[in-house]
């Protein structure tokens, strides 16, 4: 059963799925059966196990939509909604096919675990799909660490959330300025306890899921940033791990999986 | 522009990425201008945004199938592939257009991060897929409640592998027993560094990476399982959080987001 993945679809499931089956049919009448087979050949097969074809797309746009998204499901969902919508309608074609709501389990840092922050979560997944192989670690690499040293929310979404320029969602939003904090971490529990403590606005507080909101409006904006650079072919990597934590790592990077800085959860110790 | 994700895609982008223009165009010159209007707007319908069709699936299949995906691509490609390559083989469909390497930027916690571990972002995605959106926060944090308490890798995982009933993939597998840990967090971090203390089995060792395989296997397995119920109309949640970490909830439930032991990398006050 091992080898079925890399096989195609029936030619039955790809009409159906993309209804040109009588536009198909009828272009056999004129163009003879060896056109059919060229049709068939690329109907049958499931969706390439490669990157997506991209278009630039436009930071600002994606602010508004990672901060709709966000009101609507949440910060996984807003991520991953804001930039694969735009691609939707840029390229079309596979982005179609992918729905919107499966990265929304990531809310939260992942159904409210505090792990991974969910805007990081979704815009990941959006890299994949537009990334090669070889390149996805390095992009979601360097977005971890610029989220991890990034005060958030950045002034541009403030700008945004104040002049009331974000879209308008089932629940309005809070259109005032909030502090800003740097989480040393891509985890949603640090994140967001470091940005409690600093403002003194609780968990269930509409103004942290708006600074939430505004997070999420951020990150879509710098991956939209990177994945531009990236197929211009100007994207150059340059997050690097903090002393503190090249110290500990020169020792104990064999010892455990990360690049998350040691002494947010563990005491340093003598060298 | 927010309302468009809702909408078609464009004709050309539609006809440039199945490279199907040319059949539609002469359906054209055939059926006249209607017939083309009913092709154009079934092909510009998006995925349906809800889950998709389920059936009952195999847990040892999956174990073999995450397993293997982990050698080819890491834990949350392994997860994910695991899943939704059964799903392609037994309800097709929608399933064949989701690629399977889009949630392989989970690989080690997020490329090798050390968040929330690879193996659970693949599955929870998979559990995305299929479930409804007032299901999933239920079953994510379930399977995320589950692995923190379970010592992997699994016997069952081992009893594959040892009997040399793993798929042969292009990189061989230690066929040996390895030491069991619970990690007591979703983190690949903490999973990671738990098992190597317990093991003395360094991060880049091949033995180090089949407990990860393993463990992919078991956390396919374990999701199949909770699918299958779910579907059945038989799943219950389960998971508590430990008593300790309801100890400090009962105060910092708004000081933070998540359901991590708080003990893992805060010390204890008095009360």
């Amino acid at each position: 059963m091992g080898d079925h993945d890399e096989q195609g679809v029936s030619r039955r499931g790809f009409l159906k799925t993309t209804g040109l089956g009588l536009g198909v049919a009828v272009g056999a009448l004129v163009l003879g059966p060896s056109a059919v087979s060229a049709a068939e050949s690329g109907a049958s097969t499931p969706v390439a196990e490669g990157p997506f074809p991209y278009k630039d797309l436009d930071p600002r746009e994606g602010m508004l939509r990672g901060h709709a998204g966000y009101w609507k499901s949440g910060c996984a969902y807003g991520a991953f909604y804001g930039i694969t919508s735009m691609l939707r309608e840029a390229v079309g074609g596979p982005y179609a096919q992918v729905p919107y709501r499966m990265l929304a389990w990531g809310r939260g840092g992942g159904a409210n675990w505090g792990t991974l922050c969910g805007a990081l979560t979704g815009a990941c997944a959006a890299i994949n799909l537009v990334a090669a192989d070889a390149d996805v670690n390095k992009l979601v690499g360097e977005l971890m660490g610029w989220y991890s040293t990034h005060p958030f929310p950045s002034d541009e979404a403030t700008k945004l959330a104040v002049t009331g320029s974000f879209k308008q969602t089932a629940k309005d939003y809070p259109k005032i300025e909030l502090i800003k904090t740097v989480s040393k971490s891509p985890l949603c529990h640090v994140s967001n306890a470091t940005w409690i403590a600093a403002s003194g606005i609780k968990l269930p507080d509409d103004r942290r899921k708006e600074r939430c909101a505004r997070l999420t409006a951020d990150v879509v904006a710098k991956t939209v940033a990177m994945l531009n650079a990236y197929k211009a072919g100007t994207f150059v990597p340059v997050y690097k791990v903090d002393e503190e934590t090249e110290i500990c790592l020169a020792c104990h990077e064999p010892d455990q999986e990360g690049k998350m800085s040691c002494v947010e959860c563990h005491e340093p110790h003598e060298l």
